[in-house]
């Protein structure tokens, strides 16, 4: 490999130039950044590189928001149940809540925009009986029904960003002052943005580009009455609520929203909800106001031959990159942290930009930069992670955050970096711009469709979770593989059918989630679509419940389809007689011990034609059936590891009946992908474990040779062409 | 123990007078019984013994049976699901069922009693859209919706009585003809059932007890194609259905069914399913039905001054013993299978009957009797399993069935039933009559209530079911426990309220099912009932998905009582903090290890004031709260075993508050049970287990001794009165 350079950003800090000069030279690097805790000195600025300068648009004034305390960022909370014991019954509403962050809104009318909703029956209870008792934040009801449950959901004033209020707990800040966010929809904030920005500009001439960390509104994330997280979902809309907001929307759309519609029985219309019409059409408004917003944001710094850049995360809210709306805003860039393949390609899969970037782990503080510890351990695991994401579809530029000073102290990190800086640039200067080799075209298909691509089964972002991780790591193992991907949505297959290009369908995840898809399940359109399309031919693969809504006699509803079911109690009296496993399958002709993560329980086959792969003592984890000319395959959970994504590869394959098609440009070893470019005439074997590793390899005629590969290793071949 | 005699009922069979009179003398034996494959000799039947002889009412004459064949019993059968590939579909509706068995109703007009249903809409399909192929037992639906699923529901005769047929396939009866089950509702049927009892009275002059097995209709069991179980439903009203019952029906309650109000999706009305008040409507029909038809019969049988015995099993759909029409019936006496506490509390409870018989196990079938095998060892543990239930409610008689001769190879067998049979007398002449000491009484809650007492969670009776053992263990625990036990309905607290003498309700079941409740739980009038109950001091133990259904916010509708709710995945967003177990708890002062049976996943406290006695990596399997003055205890599931039920014993007495009454009439040793009786002065201290037992008791003033138990054994004291 020859020494390159570009493509890097590094972070850098005061009075740190000749190690900073050292470093960008050693990693190539041709770009530096601040964050939001260091600044760079002037002569850092004059190096050869391109300057970052993060900027915040809606925080970080203080003098200004506290002159407009009316234009403070709004959310729309619901209390906790409270059970009435009598026919009176007080509320203390702000309970659980962190009084340093929330503050109620009592400037617009309480009985107006607030409400008061008995969770026994469901009822809203009328206004007339029920007061608000300013000085004690109290509720009262008259004529509660004893033994019922109440809630309130209220409008508050945000009055502490929640990214800065993490910071400034996490790091002991003091009393340092809090950041007041505020909103872009009221008139002097709008207007100060735009002005401040502009002066900004003039004020930065040696910034080339100006990272945006990030417009508006900051995903949900509100903290207790100890101050610690209480409900974090990175792609919630809590913040772009307001009164403001709310009366545009009816203005827009022709109605008006409820509180419930935002605060959804405290699940604040999470990712896993089904999304209601009101909130598309709620998240729809935002995204068009904030397009607009940012594209005079953007103009203002193309005025001055800067770059935007865009932060996907923090205050993103309305920016979805796979939106309608976000070609409109002329961003130039956005950059991502990359945790793993999922992320990655959720940042280099992204249309519209000139470029994107990758923010790489470790970040560069001391909970990994500790003495005794190996930072390149997790730079290791984090390129392997990502690489084989980039070998699909590379970033255009990779970066680190934190503090640089703190990854020069370790020299065999400096060394790695090193490596993988270069590896990055031989593969990007390889094949940036050329179609990689795809066997098959894959759809995953949930109730959100493209706009939540690569995103599906995320709470917070890289944050585990339980409910979460079986199906996680169905997006991880499609991040590197040689498939095509594409997120549909139900409403996609209603108003278009499957789309032509696609080979196999997946759908994935906990009954009643969005991503399984619930109620969707009822509609007829969508159940007689998939049967037709998966009986011509097409595969369909069902991951935990799929398909799964309780309706006339089956739970899911493509059991057809799939061959499987599951009991929930109601039909124990039917003999579920086919429990035998196959002697040997297609999909798991390489892996021996399987990992269903949290599996399943009571799935049964529907009849003996059902191929039962894997049969545990809580039921099938694994099976096939055929439905004409197609297959549906049913796994109980896929987490991400080498042998599931071999797996998941194998049943991507055999269910779209391609399985002659199997070994070219294919591995035999699981901890090796083979990724070739034909109109370059070049292929690429990885090694993704950090072990040696023997593999056959099929070229792209389906021709073996044998290699070996070096722990991480990635070798490029250059394609034989037969006669 | 003296040697003592009667209560004891033997089976016996021809050419076995010695042998017979040999086991009735060691066994203490007054009673003698044939069976569906033994007669008794004209000598066996002069012997000192009551004669019981086997009728069949509704089987067993096929001359009659086949003169009317429009008097067979019939079924309502649903077919398969059948896939729509284009707009005419083509149904064999039979498939997979037993044509030996099943045999379509072409008598009365399909197009009026039979139902083709659209499962992917779940609409009814015009009659004018489909036809019956008789020649080929199809229904061609036209005009189909491509792609949707279709079923048929269809009437059909059931040309084999389920029992003979079981009897026949399994000891391969080949030719032998195939009883044919007729109907009590059919004019030529009843009468014939009635004179040929009337006749078979006198010709049986011997004959002390009819023993019925049983009356009209068989639960439901039906076969598949091979011959093999398909669908068995010991509650099941299957066959009580035909055409005379449905327009009888229609004339008495003034609306008609629908064929899906029995076919029920499929499901066919299980026990699992909340029943619907059509179905309610249903079995209280047949109930009164066959109440008045049986109190006929049973009226022949005393004419002849003969006992009316019912067999609790087979054809004894409509006569259950707790329902509100039994009383009428005049029966003298029930026989039922005792296979553990549970089941012989479900025969020695039964009310309006002069006495009660078990029929314990092994049967004396060679399946159990074989050289090399002991089924003294079996024997024993059915009797230790029994004896504590009958400590708390004495069956009148004990007895056992199968082959005599093959009991009578095995002296070891031979010597334990004598012991057994000693024993059973010793305890039954000590506290028949007697009121057993009752720490706390237990209502155990759920959509059946009194009807289904003592059969919550069962299929096929004594069959082990994945889903339902978990549950089962409640009942068997609760069994033989210090506590009065009773089954009440949602309709009870709606109409009523929680009976005065409650202390304890237990709700316990999967989510949907009619043992959690389903439905009932958006009822406000149910959860404020409870919740006010318990407020002022009652206790709660919700198993597994207690009070579940998915309705505001909550899926326990009890959340705020149990102090828990699960996480659907909707709410993950909010962070779960309270995870940390509780030191120690009342409930779990005995064991140290758990085991929870299926437990439950992603249960999690609701606020800090949960005590959490077990959490694993699934969530949380047991804990407690209080709720104004009372408690809520939420356990995973509780499989039977002696630990988890004093685990259930004392989450009992901590739900109700009653921790300092535990060292009443108490063992400190789980393996050993304490049963009081104060008004005759006497309490007795079993051993469980087939080990020596050391235990502390606690006598009624809390005074401790310590005693050794032998094997199995039962030690009658004396109670010493102070002072
Ligand atoms: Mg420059
Ligand atoms: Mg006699
Ligand atoms: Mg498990």
């Amino acid at each position: 490999m020859n020494k390159s350079t570009g493509r890097v950003t590094l972070p850098s800090e005061q009075n740190f130039l000749n190690e900073t000069k050292e470093l960008m030279e050693r990693w190539g690097a041709d770009a530096l950044r601040d964050s939001d805790g260091t600044k760079l000195d002037d002569e850092i600025k004059q190096l050869d590189a391109k300057i970052y300068t993060t900027y915040f648009v809606a925080r970080g004034n203080n003098e200004f928001a506290e002159q407009h305390p009316e234009e403070t960022q709004q959310l729309y909370l619901m209390s906790q149940f409270n059970t009435a014991k009598d026919k009176s019954l007080e509320i203390d509403f702000l309970k659980g809540y962190f009084e340093d962050q929330i503050k109620p809104d009592y400037i617009h009318n309480p009985k107006e925009w607030w409400e008061v909703i008995n969770r026994t029956t469901g009822d809203v209870v009328d206004p007339a009986n029920w007061e608000v008792k300013q000085e004690t934040n109290q509720v009262i009801i008259n004529q509660a029904e004893p033994w019922h449950e109440y809630t309130v959901s209220f409008l508050a004033y945000m009055i502490w960003d929640p990214t800065h209020m993490y910071n400034h707990i996490t790091n002991n800040w003091g009393d340092k002052p809090h950041d007041i966010p505020f909103d872009a929809r009221q008139p002097f904030s709008n207007q100060f943005m735009k002005d401040y920005l502009e002066n900004w500009l003039k004020e930065n001439p040696d910034t080339d580009v100006v990272r945006f960390t990030t417009f508006f509104y900051h995903f949900t994330l509100i903290f207790d009455n100890l101050g610690k997280e209480k409900f974090v979902d990175w792609f919630g809309y809590g913040a772009s609520v307001s009164v403001a907001a709310l009366e545009a929307f009816a203005q827009e759309k022709g109605y008006r929203l409820r509180p419930e519609d935002i605060v959804d029985r405290g699940y604040y219309n999470s990712s896993f909800r089904v999304p209601t019409k009101a909130y598309l059409d709620y998240i729809d408004f935002i995204q068009q106001f904030v397009a607009k917003e940012v594209k005079e944001l953007v103009s203002l710094v193309h005025d001055q031959d800067k770059e935007a850049m865009m932060f996907l995360g923090d205050n993103w809210i309305g920016t979805e990159p796979y939106g309608e709306y976000f070609k409109e805003t002329g961003i130039d860039a956005v950059v991502g942290s990359v945790g793993d393949g999922t992320t990655l390609r959720l940042i280099s899969d992204i249309p519209h930009v000139s470029y994107t970037e990758g923010r790489f782990l470790p970040y560069f503080f001391p909970d990994t930069f500790y003495e005794g510890n190996n930072p390149a351990i997790e730079a290791n695991e984090n390129w392997l992670a990502a690489r084989r994401a980039l070998m699909r579809s590379p970033l255009d530029r990779i970066g680190y955050g934190g503090y640089l000073s703190l990854a020069y102290k370790f020299p065999e990190f400096v060394d790695y970096v090193e490596k993988v800086t270069d590896e990055f640039r031989d593969i990007y200067d390889t094949i940036k711009g050329v179609k990689p080799y795809t066997g098959l075209n894959v759809a995953v298909l949930n109730a959100w469709g493209k706009i939540r691509t690569w995103q599906t089964h995320m709470v917070a972002h890289g944050k585990w979770y339980k409910q979460a991780y079986s199906y996680h790591g169905i997006t991880e193992a499609l991040s590197g593989m040689a498939v095509d991907v594409s997120f549909i949505s139900f409403d996609d297959i209603i108003n278009n059918g499957v789309p032509e290009e696609v080979d196999v369908i997946i759908n994935a995840g906990d009954a009643g989630t969005s991503f399984s898809g619930g109620e969707h399940w009822k509609n007829e359109k969508v159940t007689a679509t998939l049967r037709e399309w998966v009986y011509n031919g097409g595969g369909l693969i069902g991951v935990g419940e799929p398909s799964a809504i309780h309706h006339q006699g089956r739970y899911f509803q493509l059991a057809n389809v799939l061959g499987v079911d599951k009991e929930l109690g109601y039909s124990l009296s039917t003999n579920k007689y086919f429990t035998e496993e196959a002697d040997s399958h297609f999909i798991t002709e390489d892996v021996s011990t399987f990992n269903f993560g949290e599996g399943m329980k009571n799935v049964y086959a529907l009849s003996e034609d059902t191929d039962i792969i894997v049969h545990t003592e809580d039921g099938i984890h694994l099976s096939s059936t055929t439905f004409g000319e197609g297959r549906g395959v049913y796994i109980a959970g896929i987490p991400y590891s080498y042998e599931n994504t071999r797996l998941l590869l194998r049943a991507i394959y055999y269910s779209a009946g391609k399985e002659e098609q199997w070994k070219i440009w294919q591995s035999s070893n699981l901890n090796c992908e083979v990724h070739a470019y034909p109109s370059i005439n070049k292929y690429a074997i990885i090694n993704n474990s950090n072990v040696e590793q023997v593999t056959d390899v099929y070229d792209g005629n389906g021709n073996k040779s044998t290699i070996t590969l070096q722990p991480s290793e990635i070798k490029w071949e250059e394609e034989q062409h037969e006669g």
